[in-house]
């Protein structure tokens, strides 16, 4: 037993983790959708259980973590596309759904590994599970708590209230979503506005679809989660984690599908991590303020001051709690990155310190009260403070001015890989990175002795540098006050 | 029109390259099963076809390159693994084919990168087709060339031959392979040996299966290719490639398939990469010299004295042409490590040459040629004996002994680049070795100008920079004819 203690939104309770089958645990999170690049949105939760998934690996579980690839989308041929339909006979000039899915996924998983995220256990793909997900809406029909219409097989939301609760997880009430739902266009099959579709018969524009006892169609949304949970860590499995946004309908509607399907719902823990805004507004494509990772690390949108790199959002998002909302602007990141550098040079510095008296720095309480921030439902703000805490007892050992004991030094450099790297997941800088810094200070001093033989009228000697610089690739613009230099494009 | 002919294992010839829906092509090519680590016999066929890939886009076709993730495997419970099988209760004790299939992928993926080998525009899971494959059975059997016993279903090859021809792509003789097939446990039920299998029923100990019209079980190996492929390029569709290894009976079962399902063949171009010697012997577990790409990179394998670059393999295997066998030993690669450094260096010196007299080097014959043999059936060996051919003429620019005209040498940098870099797919050193070279170049500035001011007496200088240098982490050692440096370590 550990002492790690979690947030469960079921309960709203902070709880005791108690695995349902020790040592093994079963993670399940709701991934991307991959018909476009992944945004901010999508860094909270991978970062948010990817150090879940770290920290329970670390407490020795045998950790078995599922993050779906939602790829049964719903592109549909574009009627106004102005090109010749007849002409489109061969299947290689048609649009196809699964080489826009491989795009993008790929593109995540580079995304996922520049953030340092861990790659799941298992990332089952929506398309891959569709006669899975049939059998699903089966065992669902069988206990009576769908109907079928035209093709189409929906959820009855009000048949299965009667015997359960719907809202359970997200406290909605059931008589106010009846005059709040919208009855959407194609939908007006439906028996109440609020029922949702577990198999859809395809339209004629639709592109991905499969035959089924019911119509040629394609699975609801909410069905895959439910069925590849469940499928890879049986039921009832331990945690099922996601994003806010999705606590409802999405993960409402998997209690419903996995409680109507089986007679008991087949999450234990369900943790949510809060939402991200930017410069204090909800992110959205109308907004003008929609961020992709890819944009954030080459600093390519108008929003932007700068590149930022994967490692300062790592720890933008890290150095606060998971459950609370997280505000983008460029001030807040270049002063996550100002952050993260101070840390990294600590963390650079501290294998070399030479060790001395004891100091006033106790590495064994530190470490304790490390440890008691990421077990409080993993509460990584005080766990960065702590860090800070060791960042500035190294820095007064670095300038000589306290010391740490051999035995505390060679336990602390192993915690500050522990914490930082292994469990925040934080990486060092690349060695390249540090080759940067080196070439620039040997630039910054070769410049600085060349405005000294400028002030001392050597010119001869100030030209000399400059040639020799520009010989190096080295563009070198002269101010009133001093240089700028820039590499050769 | 392009001037590119391929080979043709079905023919038996080499054919002017015609796409059936230009400027459309479709590829096809059998990928990794990934029960285990990538090995030698995958980097061939994955360069090989990337080549092409490359090529063929660079030619300005729209390639959609289609690359199969074999996933469902033949994977059992272990009767014998000595644990109580009345523990195993929970889903999340059990072995999940799942967590195999995506550890070895994202492994197989992380090889090929290392290789620089291009993505593939989709790459399709058997388990993510089960529904597909069900039909193309269905269709198989409702033009009578399958039949079903006890929940299998097998292709009836003899009633196939009577009606096409049965052994066209391999030249393989049907009554001898009646004779020569050996009859495999378990397969009793089959009319004939050679019958193969389109659906098998699952016993109780296999651990992936599905329900289907015959019975709870799985689809045939050779069935996915013929599913996949033409799912996503259509049929008839332009190229089919793969190992030598899976001519027979894979290639040949996919050709009887389509055939037997749609009344003609899929493919309009076989092309087949030779095989793999170790030592001049065939590659097996058995014999002990079963080398995967892993052991290859890290030199982590008793045949091995070194590890080798994932270039110099990719370099290696580019040598011979892809329908010519290979023998891989450490010394043809150490060969072709010294090879490649060769090439590296000259292209690295390339773009730093000064114009000069127009040289004896005719960069616009040169590039015809380079191109003659890329579409003389890819003849990687005699296009990389062309590029030595520029190798030279560079070395000799190099030291002054030679030159290129300004336009010669312009023309002569983009060309290396793009057959080098784009079609061989060759990765210059990376950029921090590149970056390396810089700070080095600056140190040895700094050096001579601080030999300089000694020559003049100026040791206030000389010390200075001297100084400055051991800031940055650099040691100098006078010599008596000049210095010594070195990094700090």
């Amino acid at each position: 037993m550990t002492n790690l203690i979690l947030y469960n939104t079921l309960t709203r309770k902070k709880e005791q983790f108690k695995p349902l089958n020790p040592p093994f645990v079963g993670l399940y999170v709701c991934g991307p959708t991959v018909y476009g690049d992944a945004h901010l949105g999508h860094a909270r939760p991978a970062i948010t259980f990817d150090l879940l998934f770290r920290y329970l690996q670390y407490l020795n579980y045998k950790v078995r973590y599922v993050r779906n690839i939602t790829d049964v989308g719903h592109l549909e041929n574009d009627a106004d596309s102005g090109e010749d339909k007849i002409v489109k006979k061969a299947k290689l000039e048609q649009l196809e759904p699964m080489e826009i899915v491989q795009r993008y996924t790929d593109r995540y998983h580079h995304h996922m590994e520049q953030l340092n995220v861990l790659k799941p256990s298992i990332e089952p793909r929506a398309s891959g599970h569709i006669i899975e997900q049939q059998q699903f809406v089966q065992r669902i029909l069988d206990r009576g708590y769908a109907y079928e219409i035209n093709g189409s097989v929906y959820f009855d939301v009000e048949k299965y209230h009667k015997q359960y609760h719907y809202g359970r997880l997200s406290g909605r009430v059931l008589e106010d979503l009846h005059t709040q739902t919208r009855a959407l266009e194609g939908q007006e099959e439906k028996r109440n506005p609020y029922d949702f579709a577990l198999w859809k018969k395809a339209d004629a524009n639709h592109l991905m679809h499969w035959p089924s006892p019911w119509s040629e169609g394609f699975p609801g949304w909410h069905l895959e989660c439910s069925t590849m949970s469940t499928k890879y860590l049986g039921t009832p499995f331990d945690i099922h984690g996601g994003g806010m946004d999705l606590l409802f309908p999405h993960h409402e509607c998997e209690i419903a599908q996995s409680t109507a399907a089986d007679g008991h719902e087949a999450v234990k823990l369900w943790m949510h991590n809060n939402m991200i805004t930017i410069n204090g507004q909800k992110m959205g494509k109308s907004l003008g303020n929609f961020i992709t990772l890819d944009e954030l690390f080459t600093g390519n949108h108008r929003l932007l001051q700068q590149a930022y790199n994967p490692m300062t959002v790592r720890f933008f998002i890290l150095q606060a709690h998971y459950r609370s909302t997280v505000d983008f602007s460029n001030e807040a990141l270049q002063s996550a990155e100002k952050g993260l550098a101070r840390l990294m040079k600590a963390w650079d510095i501290l294998p070399g310190l030479t060790p001395g008296e004891p100091g006033e720095f106790d590495v064994t309480s530190w470490k304790q009260r490390c440890f008691e921030a990421l077990d409080d439902d993993l509460n990584t703000p005080v766990m960065i403070a702590r860090l800070f805490e060791a960042v500035r007892a190294i820095n007064l050992a670095g300038e000589g001015k306290a010391s740490f004991s051999a035995s505390a030094l060679t336990e602390l450099v192993s915690l500050f890989d522990l914490f930082a790297g292994q469990l925040l997941g934080l990486q060092k800088p690349e060695k390249e990175r540090s080759q940067n810094d080196r070439t620039t200070e040997l630039i910054e001093m070769v410049l600085q002795l060349r405005l000294e033989a400028k002030r001392k009228n050597d010119y001869a000697t100030a030209d000399r540098l400059r040639d020799e610089l520009t010989r190096l690739g080295v563009t070198v613009k002269d101010k009133k006050d001093g240089y700028d230099w820039e590499w050769d494009s």
